[in-house]
């Protein structure tokens, strides 16, 4: 791309940096930005510095957030006993929009992956087992594991249990099944199978 | 969306106002940003906001510069008898990228449109006469209307040819018809009436 001015050219390709953010897409936003007064554009200047700055990550549970321990870890209306471990911060916030979990998180900021070169000790997995050793914010009684439903996910989750079980900690993951809405026909075989293996009482559905 | 943060969602929202992004690939730029280490996100905070502190229109024909006079009104490899009307910033780059024209421009920053209220007064117009009658920065022969081909375009077309006209410039406008690479059957009739009715000698197709 041709671009008139070395300020434009760079904010495009610092902008193009974005996933998912073409060349294109960046010289549009830069264009709209031109648009803009000063105040808005110092606005998103400043907060996007502000994620470095100002965002920490929650010293017990490592999910994103503006105090050293973030809210959910210090409420005292969520059940402390309950780990849910997660991939990522996306994950945390998945979990609670269903509004049916009130327990805590651990976010490992990853799955063991080695094509991608993550090894375990990239990963929050030793503050896990330090959380239920020491009954960091309180006494854990099970730990869910709701990290994806992949290959990576599925090793991670037995690495996780390994190091658990001997710390007599209740260690259990999401149910896999149907998913709601779904006609059995478009549902795949690995799914249906797991759905109907572990199938579960229907006044309890 | 329920974000642990308010650094994160203020974050969010100011992302969320460049054109085609919501709030979910806003977020997903923010976690990455999060990834990213100091130096990086400092750079695309200050390039955003070096667009509104450092970033100039060109005093003569409006389009975006590092300097007060762009280089291709500065230069003298141009032929600067020519200019080229159109929209927009991104217009000129289309222009420049075909390696077909050698003149310089004007940049209207947008066309009449009493739908979204814009008028003339709201557009570059009363400089680009003054360019013609001053011939700022050289004595101008020929302006060419490249705006885009729709009736707000024409609308314009036709109100600066108007005032063109008694200052003795040749007016002309891009050629339509047929795009290259496209079949006849594809091509609207209206396309295809005006590049039969503006038909050129072979020679020089």
């Amino acid at each position: 791309m041709n671009l008139p001015s070395k300020v434009l050219e760079e904010a495009v390709e610092q902008l193009a940096m974005l996933p998912g953010v073409g060349k294109r897409s960046a010289l549009r936003y830069c264009l709209h930005l031109l648009q803009q007064d000063e105040v808005t554009v110092r606005d998103l200047s400043e907060s996007i510095l502000r994620l470095k700055t100002h965002l920490h990550h929650c010293r017990v549970c490592h999910n994103v957030s503006d105090t050293e321990v973030c809210p959910i870890c210090s409420s005292d209306k969520r059940q402390r006993g309950l780990i849910c471990v997660v991939e990522n911060v996306q994950d945390v916030m998945a979990v609670e929009n269903t509004q049916q979990y009130r327990g805590l998180y651990h976010v490992l900021g990853g799955v063991i992956s080695p094509i991608d070169g993550v090894g375990p000790s990239d990963l929050a997995i030793t503050s896990l087992i330090e959380r239920v050793q020491k009954g960091n914010p309180a006494h854990v009684e099970e730990v869910i594991l709701a990290l994806p439903t992949t290959m990576e996910g599925d090793t991670t989750n037995y690495y996780i249990h390994k190091l658990l079980q001997p710390l007599g900690v209740t260690v259990t993951t999401l149910a896999r099944g149907v998913a709601v809405g779904d006609s059995l026909e478009y549902a795949d075989e690995i799914t249906l199978g797991r759905s109907i293996q572990h199938r579960i009482p229907f006044e309890s559905q």
